[in-house]
């Protein structure tokens, strides 16, 4: 309801591109570049988005960025360590206090999502050249809208169960394989005032983020995720005294 | 903890056995002693298990059988028109006041089944002799006790979402299929005092219900469905005035 | 996401403004024009309300009606058996295909409501003026925005636990009373295509619907309820066999 | 149905009660001392019960000793600081791995409780000698077994929404307080393979550990906690490559 865009925030990695001939050649501007173009794509005004990696200044997200971040999108693999324990207290706060948190692919494994989660996060993997379905298991949710059931992404990872987490507060995508594995490949969950959701598809070897549906997707979880209503409240929750009511 | 076997009794449509030759091949005494047999197997002394059919006196559930049976399994897919409105408002109540019912395949289509979920219980289906994979979830669950993941169906019917069904408090198998299908196959709920469970793997046109781990998690759910502790509550939920408390 | 304004029809049971001059008093237009005029003084121009009575035409709810619907509230009391069951079938249906459905206080005893939950719905309850602090358990969510809490209702009948219904998907509001009872007085549940909102405050003997507390929230609910992005679906979710996929 | 018992250990603070008087008062042998005995008494030989404190070898978990832990209850207030960073991760390995673990009262802002929710675990407290009634929300849990509804504490110390937890897999109690405040009071969420429960009675401060019903409702969580069938996992959870299946 309200008028003013939705502040997203694309935070990649940004060292596979580098690393890597055949990511470079896929996503000569990075994979948060190309992330960035789908939500902006798809969410359009309702959206203001910028990409920012692990080696800006600050890791990206020095206070000024994280207070001016409504939504908060985390794509990793290789330098999960390198994020400092800072950071993670200071994205976690943010979450409790009303930003959302849209975790991609091989961010499953993030020090964030585990922060939020509690768990181990681990799930089976394996870099086949499955095909993988993604199949709608709620379809009034709005991260599921206009996205085509089953998505069909010709090459993908395989990420298979068990896949340690909480049980989402919602499940709204469940993938299978070629290889016959399955996987609740879209989660969301409520963690404080915040919203966090997960999509697993987006491997940094397959030209997962160019896909249509997966755009469509993160954009829907990026809308999803924004803070209803009033502006992200300032202060946290409180564990606080409190007088006899009234 | 209570030293009493849990009394369970399956209930069987029991026509396909007298229609289809195939069917009689693989389930000589009907497929409700096959079922019945896998869950002595499993659960011993546990429970007492006994197998009643719609064409028996009050279609298999008589006051008396109701009120003696701790937990009901369903099978039913020709006959799901022909149960009575009676015996359903029948089965609902004794759910709602503790017993525990378990809901096998078609069994979803049941009269029983959708006046629980309050949902169609509609799904998509083919039958044409898939492979089907029943992984584990929620491996801490007492039904997955036990129950390698995946649990391997060699030919079965295939059975897809969209399933029609409430969100499932506690989600336990998800199954893949030859096809790239998906399938919420072993979800549980409670309602009332009652705990229900479905599980969907058990078609009459495939032997099924012989699989080692299919009667190892039939068996697991018949003794989670059990009412715990104290003996079911005879009366119903109240809707009732209350004088102010103390 | 629509620019559209969200089709809300409040539907009013009407007979204890007839019947009882205290409430007639308090509602001298009905208290479904209270209920209307609370929704759209909070939701202004994103919704279209309208009023429909059971003593109206189709009981309120002939075809043409219902399928301009986007969101139905529901107050019902006295006459909960006089509703069709015919209408009761329509309106789940219309739920299952994506249409919103709030329900209101003794609106828990409705035929749609037992229908959609699949329990007795039955709860305790007391007429003794006592005060209800209605305090949200889940701020993030888009029913509690605006929402003080503990949101403070004067005089107002107890509803207490134990309330029969499937755990709900969301948990919003959890109310006490001056006995000392709790009850679970705001609750989502999403069924098919559609959500269902259940929000316990509102005893005709009381003034409740002026509240502008409780209007906030009926107001939330019913934004939340609309279906999201498309128009609601024209065909119910299929049961039905499908090909191999591709 | 195993029939080794349970082993549960009991873990205490204990600094209150050799600060407080009228901690000491209470609670001569210590708060743990009165919890594991209520378990006890209500278990019998379902469970084997052992006592550890903070200021025991290791804080009290040293590997032989939480290796030797199905079930692991959790007091503490004054010290959570204290708890070395080292013991946080190996009982969250445990509970993982399926160890149970029961959190009591201020045990809410513990390290292992807030990072297995992976929220800020706040609440809104006074210590007024109110009156606590525990009301049971869902009749058929394990955990509300033989607990009366309400359960009557006559003096307690206040814990009022808004808590900061993930929502429960599984809510089991509601409080309400003299002052009309609320608390999700008995909540059950499932981590990795392991359970978790919290059980918020218990203030140092009020005999609370003394009251039949608040010790059958300690003994419950810890039977229900306990690990279903096989003994606990040795490994953790797999974040591994996987072959083709089959």
């Amino acid at each position: 309801m309200a008028d003013e865009p939705i502040r997203v925030t694309v935070w990649g990695e940004g060292r596979h591109e580098r690393r890597d001939a055949n990511v470079a050649a896929m996503y000569p501007d990075g994979m948060h570049t190309t992330i960035a173009a789908g939500i902006s794509e798809h969410a359009g005004s309702a959206v203001e988005v910028r990409c920012v990696t692990l080696d800006d200044e600050g890791q990206g997200l020095p206070d000024e960025v994280l207070a001016a971040t409504d939504v908060l999108t985390w794509w990793g693999h290789l330098a999960h360590d390198e994020v400092s324990d800072d950071l993670v207290d200071r994205v976690q706060a943010a979450v409790l206090a009303g930003m959302g948190l849209v975790v991609l692919h091989s961010g499953h494994w993030s020090k964030i999502f585990k922060r939020l989660m509690g768990t181990s996060c681990a799930l089976r993997w394996r870099n086949g050249d499955d095909r993988e379905l993604v199949w709608t298991v709620d379809p009034n949710h709005p991260v599921a809208e206009g996205v085509p059931s089953p998505l069909v992404i010709e090459r993908q990872e395989m990420y298979g169960e068990f896949f340690d987490i909480p049980a989402p507060d919602e499940l709204v995508f469940v993938s299978s394989f070629s290889g016959g594995e399955v996987f609740r490949s879209g989660c969301a969950w409520r963690r404080g005032r915040g919203r966090v959701f997960y999509f697993s598809p987006g491997d940094q070897d397959y030209p997962v983020y160019h896909h249509p549906g997966v755009r469509r997707v993160v954009a829907n979880a990026a809308v999803w995720a924004a803070p209803s209503g009033a502006p992200r409240a300032e202060t946290p929750i409180a564990y606080a005294p409190t007088g006899w009511y009234a």
